[in-house]
């Protein structure tokens, strides 16, 4: 997690919507791919931390399915990014913030919890919650 | 819709889903970008049609946001493509058959029906679902 709020540390510092996020391998808790919101320098509204460190990870591993690794990440994830954590078969999904207005997992879509869902992470929520709340709070404030 | 089945049958040619995907500019009905799936291809779980031509049309017009675009593709988009259709702000979604396993927008996420939903295109669906679903079919006959 410590990682993954560098990596948020780093969109803040470039403008983004700091959330941060990385893939490790679950046996040797090796990092595989770490990335920070990238929407606004990529002019890509898909560029979410989690599919960057996805995309990457699965480029890492040669496969589109990652049943090994876990994804931490300080914010709870969008629809989008639930679902493409689902698509990837990631093992562990652990996060830190609460997203009642975008959140896909506890929230919203509930991408997991639906009939149709192919894939459920084992979920850990609420892990630094604060430190990641705080983080985007102070961003929000600084655009005002 | 002729072209986004063209990307499906390019897609099934290749031993992809056939599902295909294009972009246009409403107001001129220019293509933008094009599509088929590329997850085998790429090994990329989020390399579904909609989201490689949502990708491609923000980078033809360099901008994250798509508020005056149409997309068009062959099936109903997974709720992964549905969210981010959804961030990117495109004016009306088209699209073909239904997908009650994986469709994320009238099945399972349901993710223009949230409340959290941020923007909700206009949808239009059912068109061309005859050729849609004959497509996906014959694919699935020849993989078994």
């Amino acid at each position: 997690m410590a990682a993954a709020f560098e990596e948020a540390e780093a969109a803040f510092a470039r403008g983004e919507v700091p959330v941060g996020c990385v893939v490790v391998d679950g046996a040797s808790g090796a990092i595989l791919a770490r990335a920070g919101n990238r929407t606004v320098e990529l002019a890509d509204p898909t560029a979410h931390a989690e599919m960057l460190a996805l995309r990457a990870a699965c480029a890492v591993c040669g496969q589109p399915r990652l049943p090994d690794c876990d994804l931490y990440v300080t914010l709870e994830p969008c629809a989008m990014c639930a679902a493409a954590i689902g698509f990837a078969r990631v093992r562990r999904l652990v996060y830190g913030a609460d997203d009642p207005k975008m959140g896909g997992v506890r929230h919203g879509a509930r991408v997991f919890a639906q009939p149709t869902c192919h894939h459920r992470p084992e979920i850990l929520d609420g892990i630094d919650a604060t430190r990641a709340r705080d983080l985007l709070r102070r961003f929000f404030l600084e655009r005002r």
